[in-house]
């Protein structure tokens, strides 16, 4: 039987208690292995080899993400209730939905990108063109820091740790390959940049600190391998829609110029293999 | 703007009131429009185009699905306050869970068939295998049932109705088509005609019934909409991962003779494109 080795890591890492450091280590090669920084689809979007109605769906359907993370982060802060995990905790809900002072917050500049890429901001917001796979996996998050321990629901923001690369990649792949893209709509992700760096090192440093067993540690560590998941598949979605082999589900989002439903395209490919 | 055409139509039916039969054919062109039998994968598969490593996955896959309905079907029971509801709803549980009269259940039928494909039960169970997108879509559907109004949850079901007919081409087109698949294991398609049937005239008599206003009709024609989404996405993960392009995420079931993990394999193609 192949396809158990997750599993038999898994067993592995409960046989023992790891150093924080140790801890550390084995977060980092979940990132290495697993991080959406990995997957095709990413590969494509930096290197400037996508359209741009296939931009346009990846940004839409990354709103989905971009606007559960305020939920996320408040159904976490429900649970803690340590004040100092509360307070440390708290700015990242003013990060995505800004605040008062002119600090007008990430989802708002993650519209910035959407309308510059030429997509109705209502439609965005409305989520109607997401593909149904990316609400299943950004609705899991959710439930995820909701159901599970809080020190789990903590580990799970760890992938943070490997967003900075991202973002650079990102910020440089997408000016240098885009003629649609300019510096003005890539805001939210120089805005991260600071951000996530910051967040990661308090989260990383919690986990570190309140990991205690080896259970502990275990669950910390599927935690982190459970948000990866979220992050890929997102992008095994849009790939396997808007890319190869570009079957677009009934009422997902159509590019201009994509012509009929690609599902009818798709079936077509199908008769003549 | 494309993409927009599901949204038309629900504002469509929000304007007026549609008689218990007007409201059955509308319920009925969703299945018609977005059941999964119309989905690519369902083709190779009854088609005997896929391999038997390829039937292993899809197997593996739906056993997540199969056993999460029973808590699905709980949960529906769970906020009804109607005693009749609760009474017609109950033998869903046992038929996939089975009872004490030598009734095995579809959930231990299901494990027949994968067993007779040559997969560890145990691997089954422990769903380590399946995709995230899988457990991310079926969690979805649980989700809905426990936290949307009761008369959606009894709408999301009735993707029974679409069901006997695809039952009947799996059972005539997998016998057909795969020397690796016999009468015995094809055990839990026949059980569910039955079944199926039954259960998908008393939801639909249900819906036809309790949904009154045009706010409650539009409801449960999004809730069949959502239901079908979660079947869907379910078989666009499968092709994703396992026939084109093959990509199969981190940690997911690799059948036999597959090689190394298709992820670079896929990676490779990029670059040589």
């Amino acid at each position: 039987m192949s396809g158990t080795h997750a599993h038999g890591e898994a067993n592995g890492e409960r046989a023992k208690l790891l150093s924080p450091d140790e801890m550390e280590v084995a977060l980092r090669a979940i990132g290495a292995e697993r991080y959406h920084d990995r997957h095709p689809f990413h590969h494509l979007l930096h290197g400037g080899k996508l359209g741009k109605g296939q931009v346009q769906a990846w940004a839409l359907n990354r709103y989905c993400y971009q606007s559960a993370v305020p939920r996320k982060d408040a159904a976490l802060m429900s649970r803690a209730e340590d004040r100092e995990l509360r307070r440390e905790w708290r700015h990242r809900i003013e990060d995505h939905d800004g605040d008062f002072t002119g600090e007008e917050g990430g989802i708002e500049r993650w519209l910035v990108l959407t309308t510059g890429l030429g997509i109705d901001r209502d439609y965005v917001v409305s989520m109607k063109g997401a593909l149904p796979a990316t609400r299943f996996a950004v609705e899991a998050y959710v439930r995820f820091v909701r159901e599970n321990t809080l020190l789990e629901a903590v580990a799970s923001s760890l992938t943070e740790l490997f967003a900075p690369t991202i973002h650079r990649e990102r910020i440089v792949g997408m000016l240098e390959n885009y003629d649609f893209i300019d510096d003005s709509v890539m805001q939210y992700f120089r805005r991260r940049l600071d951000q996530a760096t910051n967040d990661a090192d308090f989260a990383l440093a919690y986990v570190k600190r309140h990991a205690r067993s080896p259970e502990q540690q275990a669950a910390c560590l599927d935690a982190l391998r459970f948000k990866c998941n979220v992050l890929w598949s997102q992008l095994d979605a849009l790939y396997f829609a808007y890319v190869d082999p570009g079957f677009i589900p009934p009422g997902a989002f159509v590019p201009e110029g994509a012509g009929a439903p690609i599902l009818s395209a798709g079936l077509a490919s199908l008769r003549s293999r």
